[in-house]
């Protein structure tokens, strides 16, 4: 049976609906979990023209900014909030974003999802390489989407996603087109990703993408930790040496902190997935990521343990690569490629736990992953690949 | 009693008001000077979305723009406008302004104002410094509020308040808000501003702000005159030096006179209080500016007399400092820090003069706080506070 | 008899109409061709806010973007399309462009007009020359129109001129006015662009203007030629010298091709027009362009044939000066000041041709100017002006 499908915005019939809502009962889909899809658009400030979709099913509701790259905004189980509280407290349109502001950093005026795509052109810290000039976290972050539709399966349990097409084009540049989906089943306490990046052009071109995922409180506290099959930990640079012991364990929010980043590798399962996880001290609460090590076979780790209202969060950030500036991730070997009108999948899995019974068996499942897994904790940057492709 | 209170703007409700007016009459508010006040969207060229707010109370009507930092368009007691004629005549929008072009002097192609904020983070002529990009005059005059409100109280004179929310943030780089308000109180011939800066961040912040109150014809003209209980003058750069001796008496309209900067402060009343006008040759009309020298020490003077084109126009501006790039103000031991959750307040008054007798009001006041007050004109700039703090 | 005149953007107004359209019928003009005009507004990624007006008369259509300086997206004759396909495939919005991204190339993220003016300030390739930052191709090809006026003449065959004014002003740098037409005769094959370009600032200032015109398939395939009345040809740059010897005739899609440019200039006839086309290789499609030698002195012979997907097109681009940056041209000599409140006018008219018998009045119009005209290719890229003023 086809879905039922509902498009939201299209560049090509010129459709941008401002505000759209539709719910389990109107669409006569009873007898599951309920659900309600929502689409607004937000005035004032740098937010004007900005867009959220929330899809509401059950315990679960999932927010997403289409006018920024369809990133999350923030995710909820009942009561329980997933997501960060950014010092920036608006959802900035593109249009009052520069990325080259700030010597590069102006991808900072805007960031406060639970989960913004940094690439595909290029996704690390800024640099100027020659002619080349590469900005935080690259522009599909902050690329309104082109397409937007809302595809909800006829057959219980009604499996919705939310479909988002990204493009990055620029004349002799690029053109790359992402395709990208968020799936929730309702009933279900965790929502997936399901993303193809097509490379349109005649010419192969190199990518980089990081799935830069954050959370801050409730699940991040002093004692949280971050648990999975880590088979490499290295410091980013040598402002994450000091913590380098304690690696998988926060802090509570500190003074000064700043961030420190570590470069990792995990093991996968014989699926070739594996999955990571943050769980609060007390293991009663947690966030896992579940992804696929051959898609993304670099993980960043993200401690931003700084004071609450500069931002208290960590980032689990699968990715193709580490943020490391383009040409050094090139010169390391990790840069990848895509041939003309190949394409690339990068598939998630985000669980959100909100009970001792749902860390425990999110826990169980990473240990299986472990088993037999050792962790080489290095002491200096790691600027070439540990595992081989 | 409660104030009456009309929300314009509003990023947390998802509110812009496109068009909007209300009147004392529409109020019931009877016996007093009759009011309107009227908000409307511009449309067309690079000012599509931006808006004005216009307050007119009796004689005097002030219109702002709240896309653009609340920022004051322009000011008129009766036939008599207050503002200059820019070269730029349309009310740009921010989402067409890029702060980084031409060499960091993008803010130039917006510059229309009677008064721009100049501020927060920094406010002074562009300048790269390491990895730090300082472009024009900062930020907040391309920023659009993030909340308007009107306010009004139900009590004569019905005072009448526009109050503007303006946000300035970016992670790991600050976290201000400025709350505007700008006050009218029916009847009066000027209006007030109120401004409080607060640091939202857990860490200390420098900041810079300089009030660039611009004014051209009819007060500007050939013999027109700035008075004030000035103490200390200073050319601000070379170019400055030529008119030295002249420094407070206007030229007409000038070919190739491009501009001149003078570096001054000013004496204070008991009240802390100081008044700098802009009076025209015969002393029919003014434009004065009344502030708090302890909150803005630093008063610059440009003298902009080129021809009427280019933009015949002076500015009075009060600052926290001096519009030199932020290294050198900080150098200079100008710049100012609000610490964690502090605030720092700007009060300013505008009185529209235009008869002989409203023009002899200001001067004897300016008068009384020139008593006993000597003005030191320096034939280099000076690059450090003369006044002790 | 007065135009009848219909008024879609104006910002002295406010108006900015999103949906309006016409026909002849409606303003009962029957008898002659009929017609209709059609204002859009698209939604939906970069391009949300971007607005298309279409003019169809008889077997012609133009679609012109009012929000991208007035350029002309494309135009049909019957069912032949003129324009070409750009990887990027949204018409965006100037809001979305920072020109001085990509190293001074993000004009790329927008480029896919037939017909795209580069100027006013400055035209050519991006350049830093001390603290004048020169981004590729200028400002006027992004900035939005700031009127624009439909003008239909009431005498048969009803005349229809679009006018757009495009302002590139900004405090202390320029104050230039457009006035752009585009004349639709119903019943004719081609259109008309009469521009003109007016400096409103006290002081001269230098100008320079490239009408980027562009055009791929069908016309263009393996063998079309350009044919005009060529006096000197020249290649840009060591990458055109490969193809010198076939400088006037095109390969198909070329692998790795990239792009080659020519320095040309041509003869004009009596009347100070010239005439230049691109014929496809059995001669029964073409595109030409007229316009006056002394008005656009130089012409660029813009060879883009690498693949398709890349954008598979050929540039005819008439100029005031070559696309060279800006202090290069002023070096070469060729850099054109208008003084203060003086035009310069730029007109142009391009033909469509989609019959053996159309293309075959062209040729031998062009013919007829060719005649004793000698072509001199030069080996070296030449920088100083051939063919005195």
């Amino acid at each position: 049976m086809d879905d039922i499908i509902f498009t939201l915005t299209d560049t090509a019939g010129g459709l941008e609906l401002a505000d759209w809502e539709i719910t389990s009962d109107e669409l006569g889909l009873k007898g599951g979990t309920p659900f309600e899809i929502v689409k607004r658009t937000l005035h004032g400030g740098r937010q004007e023209g900005s867009t959220l979709v929330t899809i509401r099913a059950g315990r679960l509701a999932v927010t997403v900014i289409p006018t920024r790259g369809m990133g999350i905004l923030k995710a909820s189980l009942d009561d329980t909030n997933f997501g960060w509280a950014s010092p920036v407290d608006e959802v900035v349109h593109p249009a009052f974003i520069r990325l080259g502001e700030r010597n590069g950093l102006g991808w900072l005026e805007g960031f406060n999802e639970l989960m913004v795509r940094c690439g595909y052109e290029w996704t690390g810290h800024p640099m100027v390489d020659g002619d080349k000039v590469y900005t935080l976290h690259g522009r599909a972050g902050n690329t309104p989407a082109s397409k937007v539709e809302v595809r909800i399966s006829r057959e219980a349990p009604h499996r919705i996603t939310l479909c988002g097409l990204i493009k990055e084009k620029a004349f002799k540049n690029v053109e790359f087109e992402t395709f990208t989906e968020l799936i929730v089943v309702p009933g279900d306490t965790g929502f997936s990703l399901d993303d193809r990046l097509v490379n349109r052009a005649d010419y192969a071109h190199p990518y980089e993408v990081i799935y830069h995922t954050n959370v801050g409180r409730p699940v991040l506290e002093e004692g949280a930790r971050v648990i999975g099959p880590f088979t490499h930990v290295a410091p980013f640079n040598d402002a994450a040496k000091p913590d380098l012991a304690t690696w998988d364990r926060y802090r509570g929010p500190t003074r000064d902190f700043d961030e420190m980043l570590y470069a990792c590798e995990l093991a996968a399962g014989a699926d070739g997935r594996t999955e990571v996880a943050l769980v609060n001290a007390s293991e009663t609460l947690g966030f896992s990521v579940t992804y696929h090590v051959e898609e993304m076979p670099a993980f960043t780790l993200w401690k931003n343990t700084d004071t609450d209202k500069q931002g208290y969060v960590t980032g689990l950030e699968p990715g193709s690569n580490y943020p490391y500036p383009l040409p050094v991730e090139r010169a390391a070997g990790r840069l990848k490629t895509l041939e003309p009108g190949a394409e690339a999948r990068f598939r998630m899995r985000f669980a959100l736990l909100t009970d001792k019974a749902a860390v425990a068996t999110c826990t169980a499942r990473i240990g299986k992953l472990k088993a037999g897994v050792g962790v080489t904790v290095h002491n200096e940057p790691i600027l070439r690949r540990q595992t081989k492709a």
